[in-house]
């Protein structure tokens, strides 16, 4: 039998981005429960809450569960009817920021500034590095290599593009990456693009099974998506790896927030701190 | 006089995003005060948390401010130690997490299962948007409009790539995006790659002086960048966006999240659950 649903509610007056990656973090913990969420941003004005709160109640009619809503409100009014809602309202804003203020012994905070831009020169810095990351991906331009604070290596598919996206998106970070070819792996060396820059190289690698199935996926039965393939270029880039002793992981079970994590930390990278 | 800045620790056995992006949405609500925050992920054995217990701990020496730890860990014996600091420790999971169990009627949670590779096939719709982001950006290629859950529209700097990478990176949504031209500003009708699609249509524009600015900084003095010219290109996409009712946001004020989200929200696109 399977078990029935939960129904969930990601709330907040702006983005709720950050009720909904709290929200999924939180949902992550009971695997063995199935949930249907909903996110909905914008609930800034009292009667855009009320509608919501009268729709949450329509979910626990008919002797359905109690659904469950998470909520960031930077306002007290707005929340106030969020909590007259029939459900288990989860509210970390009105948990925290009480003690927030006792500690930073202020009375009253501002709400909403979450997710604007507070500070416009860093929302520059992230721009220039999307910018940046777009202009050296796939080993796209390789002339600007000293600005890189991070060159990333890898066979194709191995997960290059996507954590150098989301190291500039989300951090500021300007990442290029460079893909090994077939050719590459035919000399000793370095490729000559990247050798001057060995400090800020790190290296991708993935498990044979899912860069043969990820391949596949793109050009089907193709000697690149071959096993026989596949394993030669892992074999060739690892090596290669630990020959010029440049740090690597492996991404295979690991998600764009992850591997960009470890990227960071293994590396010492310096994040923009985002408004 | 300048106020002292107050250090704050973002913590987790896992990448630490949950923590960052709570506290970062949590310190928003005190814009008159400074702050200096620090990430550390992956605080995922004894030993770890032992030793940044005891940095967080020298951070309170020498009579500075009493710091602030916001730790979103799915493990209680890390978090044990951790609430040893002396600081004022946030534990958003140890408020919340009893009150779900309670709720779902579970005993055990499951730790740090978050941001991990949950369900593949939800992994692998991400990188397909990805990939879908990268090849339709800036008009690239513009075969493919009818896979496009989204296509944006605006001059050249007023926020699409921006955009169309986070709605691909955080949502799955496949974003493509055109950039309207000086030619495309004569003709009454919509530029003919995008005139099949306008459904899926949705305009950006911006400030005058805002994006003077942001253009001067990448080509310096040009007729690109002057007033003049930037005047006439925003009058004409928002005339083109009001003659084809086409909806659109002014991004002046708008951080990438805020944009993505309300493109979201205004055109009822669906995002894709990420573990």
């Amino acid at each position: 039998m399977q078990t029935p649903f939960r129904e969930v509610f990601f709330l907040s007056n702006g983005t709720a981005i950050t009720a909904e990656t709290l929200g999924l973090s939180l949902l992550a913990q009971f695997p063995d429960h199935h949930f249907q969420t909903r996110t909905i941003p914008f609930v800034d004005t009292l009667n855009k809450a009320h509608a919501v709160r009268d729709e949450i109640n329509g979910c626990s009619e008919d002797g359905r569960q109690l659904p469950i809503v998470i909520c960031t409100m930077g306002d007290a009014d707005l929340m106030k009817i969020i909590h007259q809602s029939k459900a288990l309202v989860i509210d970390p804003f009105g948990d925290i920021l009480p003690r927030l203020e006792k500690a930073l012994a202020t009375q009253h905070h501002q709400p909403g500034q979450s997710h604007r831009i507070v500070n416009p020169s860093l929302y520059e810095s992230r721009i220039d590095a999307i910018d940046f990351a777009m202009t050296h991906d796939d080993g796209g331009k390789t002339q600007n290599y000293d600005e890189a604070d991070i060159i990333l290596l890898g066979v194709s598919r191995s997960g290059k593009t996507p954590s150098c996206l989301y190291l500039a998106l989300q951090f500021g970070i300007k990442a290029a990456n460079y893909p090994i070819t077939e050719e590459d792996m035919e000399y000793e060396q370095l490729p000559e693009p990247v050798r001057p820059f060995r400090d800020r190289l790190y290296g991708l690698t993935t498990d044979l099974q899912r860069l043969a199935n990820v391949r596949q996926e793109r050009r089907p039965d193709s000697r690149y998506a071959s096993l026989q393939q596949c394993r030669f270029e892992l074999k060739a880039v690892e090596e290669m790896y630990q020959r010029h002793k440049i740090k690597y992981i492996n991404t295979a079970e690991m998600s764009v927030e992850e591997i960009s994590a470890r990227i960071i930390r293994d590396n010492g990278l310096h994040r923009i701190e985002l408004p």
